[in-house]
């Protein structure tokens, strides 16, 4: 495979993982970092042997192949489009856009441009989950019927956070909605959302809930339930379940590591992973390396623009029934 | 202790269960048996060394402490009524009734004749689930916020019994009912349900669905998610797991053995015990003993019949949710 | 099958354990007790509705077909010989004595009279280990190659019952000695033991140990290591693994409950089932309908006097090993 | 902590994997490559960006801080005694070396000029078992009283490689051996070895075993007992197991993954890891870092040349009791 020249825009939190689980590949080499902290850049573009440049710049480059957009969400629609007007192919973070309607004219934008467009969803690349999808495609437990996604994060993120987050919908549940849609083929005919701020009232204060389950429902009847909380307290439980007609297949949660201690308080094992970082480092190295070989070959992305439209899309349904208490049905031109 | 004696109303599949469970104990002799079905109350009652017996006659012998009702679910409530009239303390097998209304009337006759009723939600005493109650109970996770139950069935009964079971939420998810309104302390403030026949279309032929996922909201934002399907097919699945603000208490399934085989082929252990025979032979011992010490002492039963009744009104209210699409209030009329 | 009338010789703890677990089936009908301690026969007759009598009276009654013995070790050869002899099928608590020569000279009077007896090593019918056998012998893993019993008491016995009980090899170590013979098919070709007392120095003051590791191997390389500790504290810890030519089997411990509580301290779920009674009631049924089968078909016992003496004789090259620090063969004049 | 130039010694497979390894820190810089084989050496060093030296050259350069020997075995002690002469630290491969006469001279002598050394034990660097490790020192499970090891690989080597190995005691038990000691604290009193060759015939007729089961006792009465088999089949079994005063310590396998599908055939689930690339490789980093954070402080080194010494006496009891059939004892002289 040639060596692709590639940028990273947005050298925060998550640019700094995506900067790291970069390097484990020689498929790529990044060459520049942006950032609308010029100091955040060039301490990143320092650390990596890169140089900090504004997006600008960059996407002026013909040199550089592709980039990675890790920025502000509300960011994300406008550098989509402006990065494949430019010809580059893009990776960006989940989720799209908080607004379905930008979604959806970015959407129209890339499929008009011909670029390709791939969203992060990190967790399909998760080798347990990939392993659980590959054995229900390959149909050890017949058709599928009943799914259970839980995912608890190990504790809420500040309320400043929260505000501007788009909601436990758009910002975290997002994840599973698309790891439904991708396990389920395709997006549900309907959605139902039921929630509260148990956690922390700030954040009900602020508009938003910290736990949540939401039922999908497909066309043909089959069913997803997803529950979400934004503090498990013992770490980050991410956990697959699915029921089809000739069996259960379920993915486990990662322990931090395999020792058992048996006393008369009985037998303690370890706890989850604490968080992304731990349990997804992985995912995000095989993330890129997937995205990468998407782009030399030319096949189609394995997460598409089109799929993170769907999630939104979930997100956004999900959002107005817990709001209205009603199921909300996702219509076709929801989904672009 | 004292010895009670007591009776069987029903030798049908059911009751020669509890017939077999009741002799765990020496707190009773169950000296009579009733059926409508002479032949089955014979053939039972000679292989337990009691007497067939018909219903009025049982009713009307007053050596008689106690009766199990273990008839079809539609004379439950005239049974109770008359029962408990003729001053018999009651172990009536679920649901109380098919019909929410009758149920309700049942209720009243039953607190104003005062006699002891408790209704046979059999999975409140194995002793895992205890096990687990007790955990929660205790505060080990701190304050309960998102429960979920998994119940499958290991196959599909026979259509002519769906049809006339009242259906999934009244025959086989008001266990879970059950045990939602046991773990968080009353009934919820809503039901939602959704529901398809993915296992059986004559299930579905008949109006009713074999796999279906039920949220229920308490007033205080409490969720409890419940799944159910009507065919696992790897045998009787039934797990909880409960999710507080100090970490989370599952109670896994109960394994047919403990062997592990490791081979190329990966790590074999053994399947769930296959049905609510293997699983719960103990849990209707427990139940019985559970019965005859409230009896006895006094205490207020175990399981009441109000709790059989909030049971109902949420199947009531999932049923109607399913019909409708519709998210349904448990409103206080329904509880009794 | 036919019901037979059987006697129990022998009222303290484990006769007790074989009353109860003799009620599980209808194949016999336990009519008389006999004890050294007159009180102690009558209690448990009283209880199970037996009567209490002599070992001669019981022996001399020819309408009862079968004895259990379960009284101390020093009166086992007696008995087996004198019951035998008076036409009774026997069934003998391990270890057939405390003495190999004097077992192999009660061997060669049983079969000289051609009498069926059995010792009772219950182990081999707990449901779980019977499993890991049954795929064993089924092929599943190949041929044997490397056989590990874990086997730990919770707590240590008084140091009284340690001085009569022949020490750990004869009296603990000897379930573990049938269990290796019975996975391999015969006994040991040499068995090297070590051991210290490193729970309780007073039975090491005793001249036993409490801690121990035996090697046994077999003529054709095959071995097996079996680990004993009188205390595990954390329950009764009762496992078997074994390495064949295509994979491995084990047999793991029988939790308390399926409770697992995931907490910032970490996963906990529940200790191994206490000690015996717990572990192995199930065990000791199964292993009285196994006998009484083998009595009523004439089958053979399915074990023998022959394996008890088999694992009488490990004891005895073990307890020489350790005394000698020398490995020591079993010759075929050990095994009668 | 400054950066070291470091130079490794052998390019072969486990040269390869520690060069690969290395690479997880940035506070060493791989400088220098030598092998026997010089195509070997240029290609390696061409792939990590080092230059391909000769062993002398490299002694040499007075700039190289350390040095890693991942040659064969039988040149160990020669390359030991002249880098730590040339003032080299040195990280060397297990076994120190096959003769244990020669590794005790090799131990006088660079003891003599007080560099730093330290043997490979990559297993204690195990993140699963250095949590076992920190749990047991840390007394949870209070003192400790019989060890179990369980280390199979997953397929014999080529009879080619038995025939230069040492055998399977200096070879690999050596890891165990290495394990067993560093959990007790220090060298047993005496080793009792037994062993077959059950896999591969060639291996016998070659001299050695490849199914072993070795027992090790300390002079205060612990025990440690290894197994060992050259091929599980399944994976590489790597678990340790040790019973405290006060309760029990496991590490169990890592899996491949952590899917678990329940059918009608059970329950399967991920084998273990395939060999020791897959589970050690992050053991190899911490190693690695582990020895360069001793070489910067001035640190005793985390696994020091007396230490690989006793694990090579302990093979070399075993050796020696596999062949007399007796229990050999570990005396001063074969420590050092």
């Amino acid at each position: 495979m040639q060596m692709l020249k590639v940028a990273l825009l947005g050298a925060g939190r998550i640019g700094q993982v995506h900067a790291k689980s970069m390097t484990a590949t020689s498929a790529s080499r990044l060459v520049a970092v942006a950032d609308v902290n010029a100091q955040a850049a060039q301490a990143l573009a320092a650390q990596i042997g890169a140089e900090a440049r504004s997006v600008e710049d960059i996407l002026a480059d013909a040199s550089i192949d592709a980039v990675l957009i890790a920025t502000s969400t509300d960011t994300h629609s406008d550098l989509i489009t402006r990065a494949t007007a430019a010809g580059k192919a893009v990776l960006c973070e989940k989720p799209v856009d908080l607004s379905l309607e930008r979604a959806l004219k970015t959407l129209a934008a890339v499929e008009a441009n011909g670029r390709p467009v791939m969203i992060g969803f990190n967790r399909r690349f998760d080798p347990n989950f990939a392993a659980l999808k590959a054995a229900f495609d390959g149909g050890e437990i017949g058709a599928g019927e009943l799914l259970s996604i839980t995912s608890f994060d190990p504790a809420p993120p500040p309320v400043s956070y929260v505000k501007v987050s788009g909601g436990l919908f758009r910002d975290m549940m997002i994840h599973d909605f698309d790891m439904a849609c991708w396990m389920f083929g395709g997006a549900p005919a309907k959605v139902t959302a039921h929630g509260a701020a148990l956690v922390a009232p700030e954040i009900g204060a602020a508009g938003d809930v910290d736990t949540a389950a939401v039922t999908m429902v497909w066309a043909d009847g089959r069913i997803a339930v997803i529950k979400n909380s934004r503090r498990a307290g013992y770490g980050y439980d991410q956990r697959i379940e699915v029921l089809g007609s000739k069996g259960l297949l379920s993915a486990r949660n990662v322990l931090e590591n395999t020792v058992e201690k048996i006393t008369t308080a009985g037998a303690v094992s370890a706890k989850p992973l604490h968080f992304f970082l731990e349990r997804y480092m992985r995912a995000y190295e095989v993330e890129w390396s997937a995205f990468l070989e998407a782009v030399t070959t030319g096949a189609t992305m394995p997460v598409t623009l089109r799929e993170g439209v769907a999630a939104l899309a979930c997100a956004e349904a999900a959002t107005r029934s817990l709001h209205s208490g009603e199921t909300v049905a996702i219509t076709p031109d929801m989904l672009g």
